[in-house]
């Protein structure tokens, strides 16, 4: 059965890294708020606040702090949750799969931004084989995601996620 | 563990109905295209084409038509999937979980029109306890839905659905 997932390269931005690290603590590390937060925020912003119901439906909910202590709450739900494997949420439903306040986004530079994020792990001889993929709705989100800086905002965060694996959790 | 749905009043639809009708074949008219299309759209008007997908992120498609000829696509994908129990869709996100577009929506009369739909079976002594609920970002959306005739439309369609099936599938 070929899988749900159809990449649109003018909807969607991926990258892949193999990091050397155990596939089953980069699991964790993305599903134990505890171990999320440390790491979660390229700094010097930082995340405050984490909460995870970990099945189709749940919460995920984190927020945010600018260097200035702005605080930026985001929250959506989980979609697909393949243990050690892969994890699927968006930020178009928020828990119990209720679609989000279209109000927030219409006629803001938010209107396009709604997304959908997919985290892919597999085993690779040296670690760990990352693959992060977020699709949008139209190519002005697509763009929009790429400005703020995507692929460079993940690659730091995934930077600091590694390290602090091998400090030991 | 508590269901990840938590009902609103002010934000959601719902009602439920006992029909004389089994469980399993309910389940079917809702699952395959060819026993959809005959009871899905209250008539005079009709439902002319239907995919259905069914998995989470799976596409549900459909095509209504209106007495005078008019075409109206709908489409989004399927979020929870317990065969004769419990389906749930919407149309915030399409196949493969993509966001819906929000230009479609954004300033016209259908800016709050998302909405996640739930149907529920369960055995009953007089055959099939039936629950439809929907669930919307904000009370404009459900008051449109309600406006829309949301519990006579879906009334209507459900004695086509039980119709049919008393004629034989």
């Amino acid at each position: 059965m070929k899988p749900v997932y159809q990449a649109n390269s003018r909807l969607d931005l991926s990258f892949t890294r193999v990091v050397d690290v155990p596939r089953a603590l980069v699991w964790r590390a993305w599903t134990e708020p505890a171990l999320l937060k440390p790491w979660f925020c390229p700094l010097p912003w930082t995340t405050i606040d984490c909460e995870i119901d970990l099945r189709p439906g749940g919460v995920f909910r984190t927020v945010m702090q600018s260097p200035e202590g702005a605080q930026f709450p985001n929250q959506g739900c989980y979609l697909e949750v393949v243990p050690n494997e892969k994890l699927v949420w968006t930020n178009a439903l928020l828990p119990g799969f209720r679609p989000s306040l279209p109000a927030a986004t219409c006629g803001s530079e938010d209107a396009n931004f709604m997304f959908t994020a997919m985290l892919e792990l597999a085993d690779d001889a040296a670690g760990t084989r990352y693959t992060a993929t977020v699709i949008h709705a139209d190519e002005a989100g697509s763009k929009k995601h790429a400005e703020m800086g995507f692929e460079a905002g993940w690659g730091a965060a995934l930077d600091q996620l590694v390290a602090m694996l091998k400090r030991g959790v």
